[in-house]
């Protein structure tokens, strides 16, 4: 294929050549190529009629010119997985605007704010830091500027055009993903992703919210460091992009609902104890001074809505980037992680749920789990009788990915080295006596029989909250038309694999699109376009919830999940 | 005179008992006692038909039952020097609402705050310190409560109905005066006054601004002590009232444009150099805390607009306080201080500007001048050939307060011991030669020739302000219907003398009306009224401005009004 050929980090291939992530984009531009199937195009959307195709689809069939493009670098902008950059008309709620006043004359009463607000129209006036340095900045600059405005609001004042900057972040658990995006443009300047500093307090929201609840100083400290941490993460992306920090004019924060709340500094005593409520779910505009953040004078940070206690903004955004609250037929959008968002649209109605699917599938609670980092095995699969592995960054097995995970657990089934009940055979090639039991090894690495039930629970929960929202909404799961795959698990993870260990139910394989971060693409559309802002408010509202823990019959329900099989026999 | 004859301290008497303040307000309530003249009927207003009587003015009869009333104690709201409270229908831009929502139920995803918002209205949802402190609250309060709602926004919740409080401040070079308001009643529950720490760094303005703008760090010193006043001032009137300084909702902040870009923290660098343009004029609300200030979670500040840089928000409370903006003759509203503010309206349109009188009437640059505390003459005037006076507290005099430096030299000038240009007559009684020339000796104390000149110069910077705006409007003196005098200098002067050394053109005595602090009654209107509010607004972008600095003419002007006599004659 094109993409083998192309030198190493030509083209971006986030889903390993499979033809599912849509990020290898090139342009033909001659030669014969072979020509693109029904999935292709539809991953290349209205880019195909441009002449992109994807390189790991693209058999060469002679010389051929080739444009690479878009440029590696910054992630780009995706919608349902599929690319938008430039697509989207920029609507953001910044804006900049020239002024000119004339130089005062003895006898003028008006003050230079007032004049600067007229001449840009800003009936609100400037924010109190901008008219703290307003004058002294007139006079530097000849009585002219260019005036940043939001709203009616004067934000920040500057003596040339510049670019419009916006930063978006996803405050996951474990991964904080920043993007510095040009607001003129919609283009995603810069991205990177920090750790989240909190995981020393906890790797999972709930001992966070416990130590954050346990004393003011306990609260303080944990709020700190996530906000030390955007203020890295945002000098980081300014830093690459040659601006300053202060050069951001408007923020977008998503995160789960304790992430939210820990962030803006609200409480979080009634999050942890039943009845689990938030203190705010509501779209909220906090000047980003208030919360520790030195962006433009004025600037402020839009906190997306939250859903409910356990389903937050960034799932929020996820549903915002997969389009799935304007998708008329049936469909799923999963974001994998120790808390499990899944939301489900049937005719336009979307309904979500939150399951305590744990971190096994994070490299949590599994003896050798890891995340995907080099020495993890991310791909497993059987040759004949002979089971092969992929390592990440080549070398010895160090333990298992998320991915790699549910690959060896079908396998394992596949070969009859584990039932369906998951149980592991004694005396079956690889399995061994083990420490705590009898335990499987692949390259040296083991998989306990207690791993394999940690996986159970942890798939368990999953697919029980799929069929609750299926049950739920009298959907038969054969109408379900996409599961849209948010995260790294879902580019990492084989649906083919999933689906045998019955994580998800049996749907054609093509059903499943990989979405990337779309929490994260979802905060970008929310900053780029304030009609996309509307949409995630009026998404966010209009989402039903179901709450698990609470809903008849669910128990019996997850433990018909409990086994590795893909025929669920709902009770 | 019945307020001679009622105990020490039972009636407030500012104008010493000459029937001019309206402040020893008493009720009739049986017995025989002498009728109102016009004079105390126009004071008293409606309140006549209440049987209201000044204590100053009325001759005991026979016995009498009288009600002390309104009680000693906080000033009264007065608009023109005439009482209003519970006159004017209040309308904050506050208000209380009572709110009770559901305790969550399991599978509630609405947030605490959303609900609270819901319930009260707040479309714009709470102040983020609000929300900080909201779900914790509703758990103690058992989910019922009061939020205190400006606009569409909480920015404060209590657990019951309290009393709803606003501060107002006047921000005067010498002397801050704070009103502690009750918000639903209209009423001034505590007034005080503090003296501006800023005197430290100058004891005008010009000499302050200097200071401010040498360096960042002076600035900071110079501002920080005037936030600390406020803040202690405002700490003194709650503990008077009994309550908290968080208990404030709203605040309204008035002074001249120093004080108020000082205490906002904006430059003054283009204050203190031609042109001499403000910062900013408009009116603007900040969030208390922004200032250093903490009332209630949300408050807000409220800056009463400006005119020009030398024409603040105080003297816009004055001419909204006076009605001057809605006179429909010809009337004068006179501020004197070391910058006196003159605005003049006709029918209906109002034309100000500044003196820099300098503070001869407030006890500066005069040898033995002082403020009108125990010891300063307060009142001089002749008995025959005799001088006689009296001392603020009784005892020996120890200097002169500016009512008694009036006086003083009114009646110099008609027992013809000074001319009319000021010169002392050596040889006549009193005046002997001291270390400085010539100086007259009243009680001992001295009057010197160059305190004269000084005295001449401040009243030739009143008298041709005055001038100067009735030339530009093409108005005689006599067409000047009422001369509003703003402050305790109009209390305690004696219009008669004034005039009769030519600081105020020759008018009938019954036009000059003293109103008090009638810059602290305007910010006191603005925090009880939102109509109020507006039309400060309307008066301040309405009004015009002469500067006399560049008028064509303005010295010859000035010139004209040196001598101490009450004809000038115009050039």
């Amino acid at each position: 294929m094109l993409g083998d050929q192309l030198g190493d980090g030509q083209v971006v291939a986030a889903c390993g050549g499979r033809g599912r992530c849509g990020r290898c984009l090139v342009r033909i531009l001659s030669g014969a190529v072979s020509g693109a199937d029904e999935r292709e195009l539809e991953l290349l959307a209205r880019r195909a009629a441009a002449g992109y195709r994807l390189a790991c689809r693209v058999r060469v069939l002679g010389d051929v010119r080739v444009e690479l493009g878009p440029p590696k670098g910054p992630d780009r902008l995706q919608v349902g997985g599929v690319l938008v950059a430039g697509e989207l008309e920029p609507q953001p709620v910044v804006k900049q605007v020239q002024f000119q006043i004339d130089p005062p004359q003895v006898g003028e009463r008006a003050g230079d704010a007032d004049r600067v607000a007229a001449a840009v129209g800003a009936e609100q006036g400037h924010d109190l830091e901008v008219l703290r340095e307003l004058s002294d900045r007139l006079r530097c600059w000849d009585f002219r500027g260019w005036a940043v405005i939001r709203g009616d609001e004067v934000i920040a004042v500057r003596p040339r055009r510049e670019r419009l900057l916006g930063l978006a972040v996803d405050l996951g658990t474990t991964k904080l993903a920043g993007y510095l995006v040009d607001l003129d443009t919609g283009e995603i300047v810069e991205s990177a992703a920090i750790l989240n500093p909190q995981v020393s307090y906890g790797a999972d929201v709930i001992s966070r919210l416990g130590y954050a609840s346990s004393s003011a100083d306990n609260y303080r400290r944990i709020r700190g460091v996530l906000v030390k941490a955007v203020r890295d993460l945002a000098s980081q992306l300014c830093h690459r992009a040659g601006c300053r920090v202060s050069d951001i004019q408007e923020a977008v924060v998503c995160g789960n609902t304790a992430m939210h709340h820990l962030f803006l500094g609200l409480p979080v005593g009634q999050l942890v104890r039943a009845p689990y409520v938030p203190a705010l779910t509501a779209p909220v505009d906090v000047k980003a001074r208030l919360l520790g953040l030195s962006f433009a004078p004025g600037a402020y940070v839009h906190l997306m809505p939250c859903i409910a206690g356990y389903v937050g903004g960034d799932h929020v955004a996820v549903i915002l980037a997969t389009r799935l609250h304007e998708y008329q037929g049936v469909a799923l959008a999963i974001d994998v992680g120790t808390n499990t968002e899944i939301a489900l649209v049937r005719e336009g109605s979307v309904i979500c749920c939150s399951c305590a699917s744990g971190p096994a599938f994070e490299g949590g609670h599994v003896s050798r789990g890891m995340r995907a980092l080099p020495g993890a095995i991310d791909r497993v699969w059987l040759d004949g009788d002979d089971i092969r592995f992929t390592v990440v960054g080549g070398g010895d097995p160090a333990g298992f990915c998320g991915g790699g995970l549910i690959d060896l657990l079908a396998v394992l089934l596949r070969a009859q080295i584990m039932d369906a009940g998951g149980r592991l055979r004694a005396g079956a090639p690889g399995v061994t006596e083990g420490p705590d039991g009898l335990e499987f090894r692949l390259g040296g690495v083991p998989l306990t029989q207690r791993d394999i039930r940690q996986l159970q629970l942890a798939k368990a929960a999953i697919r029980s909250g799929i069929e609750a929202l299926l049950r739920t909404t009298g959907t038969r799961a054969e109408e379900v038309e996409k599961v849209y795959l948010a995260g790294a698990f879902g580019v990492a993870m084989e649906p083919e694999n999933a689906m045998a260990v019955g994580m998800f139910p049996r749907l054609p394989r093509g059903c499943f699109v990989p979405v990337g971060n779309a929490a994260g693409m979802g905060a970008c559309l929310t900053l780029i376009s304030q009609n996309e802002r509307l949409k995630a408010a009026q998404a966010a509202r209009s989402a039903g919830y179901l709450e698990l823990m609470t809903l008849p019959g669910y128990q019996e329900l997850f433990l018909s999940c409990i086994g590795f099989t893909d025929r669920v026999s709902v009770p």
